[in-house]
């Protein structure tokens, strides 16, 4: 745990509104941190619709396990989500902790087992004693408030420096909905996708297949165009919950992904999902830099997006940017090693407005100060155009430092 | 560059015995550096037969290329190696540099310019300045002993802390025959290759074509089995060249890689690449450790070896040696992220002697402390049984330091 926030930290935090439809409580179960919370328990006191994208580890966490079967029932009641012990590669024991939290939780809510959702992040391989919050779920279902997204975000934290929120309204048939959002998440940060948990909630009238179909696209170009250290998590859950309270408003119930009167929907969760994203990455451990690293020019989108990640996860790239050396040959480096196809002798790049090189060789305006300017930026944007097609894709990540090797050098102890 | 020498460096280096057929020298040039030496001329006054491996990058260098397009000629005059600057990136002016050399040394030796082979190592995308050497190629040619490997493996050193030499022998039809060996690395190294150049010399009379299926199957378990930080370098170049002096002591010509008499060469080759590759794995930038990872149990070993590379590479595995720290769960990450077919509940992991975790959950013998002790080691193995195959393999990597940030985040300044 780091003492000291990021100086990448949002400079004040959104006044996030109540969300109808969704209470939430947090409690210090004393798991692994001391004074503070550890707990977070979300309550839809009527069946919401849910949807989730998960990690692509062959070595699942037990919640993720226990998300993914429950997830073809559509229905949410509660969520429980844990910080400081992953509860992965627990075996039977991670098993028989998920059905305890999920047996005690549909006790206190009032619903079946198959209708909660949970979350573990934390240390990976060490039991994790559910019977420490599983006593209490029933006093938090009962004190659980609408206001109440902020001490949220803050339990979930593991070596976050501040808690992730966002939020966004849209209109669907011209009545207002409110979607909300928190993450956490700072190492082990990768695509496809990060030691991140995310829960967004919006109170809109939403089938549990057209929120799958939202997610599963706009996780893409946020949560999965980003990386802090390229280790991707045995945990990676990011879930999206309607509790259709707009209804009351008038809104009429949307059951496909493709009806267009989700447009201003869809751009809205999009943006949310961004905004949280990129909170993800500029709590990167030990990070003092954003790079917003852009390819274009490139065979193909997704080729674009590999070239992007090969620049993105490069050490040297990430030390560079640290000591602020505007040092494009490992951009090279980078483009080089990522196995796409691409012209050594069509490649330009830039850092920020500077061209520092172009047609395979430094630009001959090249200007040392000019590049190094752009360099101590705290968000350092990097293009590089391939000039052989249309590809483009935009990744996000943080520098390397040494701060990110005292936190990891010596995370368990 | 660092001051001090890596703790992982051998603690006295084998005297390397002259090979008949080449001749050495080295200079300073002042292409980088002050006050060392930096460019390496290799004489063969007899045609040597020829073999390379390259970096796999998209963005070879100007050097590289040469090589590349000589090779299919077969035969050796001359190798000039500067450090200090990889001529990559360099565009027209890179080429403009590799042809100056290649004619000032083909002039200086006697020989064509399709006998030169041409390395550069250093920054990327500055161009450079051959006529720095080019013009005292022909007093080096005349001055050049055959008892210089030691000085040869200083002149090409860049963040290097040590010279790397390796010699070995073997026996071809009841001759002796000699193996020696250089190599630099120790930052930008990972398969496939590294920033990596190596120069291995034969004595023995061997064929080009068999030369390189000898040199292509021997740098699997070697140089390609090998990381620092995953970032694969513009200028990889490992080229082995046989004099064929030992002719005159009756060893019949080689013509084909697969004649049996080549079974003790062939051992003695491998013997010496894995040498040369775990030196320059023991010299990476920052490291206090060495990490051999073997694994086993897995679908094939193409797949052993991806896992394996998952592991080395991973940021968080890397910081945790440092650390000291047994975190075997960045192990199971590591594993899981790779994308190789893995079964979570069949996984085992031991360090050391010490068996960490099996069946998919921590060992019930798990001690804290004997893990502990194993971490403390300098050199520390780590295996990985998958129980789903019978593919295997071991891989070669060091910590992640405060160090390597240091080394990394201001090189070019």
């Amino acid at each position: 745990m780091s003492g000291s926030v990021s100086p990448l930290a949002p400079k004040s935090f959104v006044a996030m509104p109540a969300l109808r439809g969704v209470r939430m409580i947090t409690a210090s179960a004393g798991i692994k941190y001391k004074n503070r919370t550890d707990v977070l328990l979300m309550v839809f006191d009527k069946p919401a619709a849910v949807a989730g994208v998960f990690t692509r580890s062959k070595c699942p966490s037990a919640p993720v396990d226990f998300c993914r079967s429950n997830l073809s029932h559509g229905i949410a009641r509660a969520v429980v989500v844990n910080s400081g012990n992953a509860n992965a590669f627990t075996g039977l024991k991670g098993r028989q902790a998920t059905e305890l939290t999920a047996k005690s939780a549909a006790a206190a809510v009032g619903c079946g087992e198959n209708e909660v959702y949970l979350a573990s992040t934390g240390v990976i391989g060490e039991p994790l004693d559910a019977t420490k919050f599983a006593g209490v779920l029933d006093t938090m279902a009962k004190d659980a408030t609408g206001d109440f997204w902020f001490e949220a975000a803050k339990a979930i934290m593991t070596t976050d420096t501040y808690p992730k929120v966002a939020t966004r309204s849209a209109e669907i048939g011209g009545v207002k909905v409110t979607i909300n959002g928190i993450a956490k998440g700072a190492g082990m940060i990768a695509p496809d996708m990060a030691t991140m948990l995310s829960f967004v909630v919006t109170d809109a009238d939403i089938s549990a297949s057209a929120l799958q179909a939202l997610l599963s696209d706009g996780v893409g170009s946020s949560f999965n165009s980003m990386t802090i250290d390229s280790d991707t998590s045995t945990s990676d859950t990011l879930m999206l919950f309607a509790t259709g309270a707009a209804a009351a408003d008038g809104q009429a119930h949307i059951e496909r992904a493709d009806d267009p009167k989700l447009a201003g929907f869809r751009a809205a969760l999009n943006e949310l999902l961004k905004d949280l994203a990129i909170q993800v990455v500029r709590d990167g451990e030990g990070a003092t830099k954003m790079l917003e690293i852009t390819v274009t020019g490139a065979e193909s989108d997704a080729s674009a997006k590999r070239i992007a990640l090969s620049i993105a996860n490069s050490p040297l790239v990430k030390t560079a940017a640290a000591g602020e050396d505007a040092n494009w040959g490992r951009v090279v480096m980078a483009v080089g090693k990522a196995g796409e196809l691409a012209d050594r002798d069509k490649l330009a790049i830039w850092f920020g407005d500077v061209r520092v090189a172009v047609n395979g060789e430094r630009d001959v305006t090249y200007s040392e100060e000019a590049a190094s300017n752009v360099m101590k930026q705290q968000d350092i944007p990097v293009k590089v155009d391939l000039g052989i097609g249309n590809g483009r894709a935009t990744v996000w990540t943080c520098d390397l430092t040494k701060e990110y090797v005292a936190i990891n050098g010596d995370y368990r102890s």
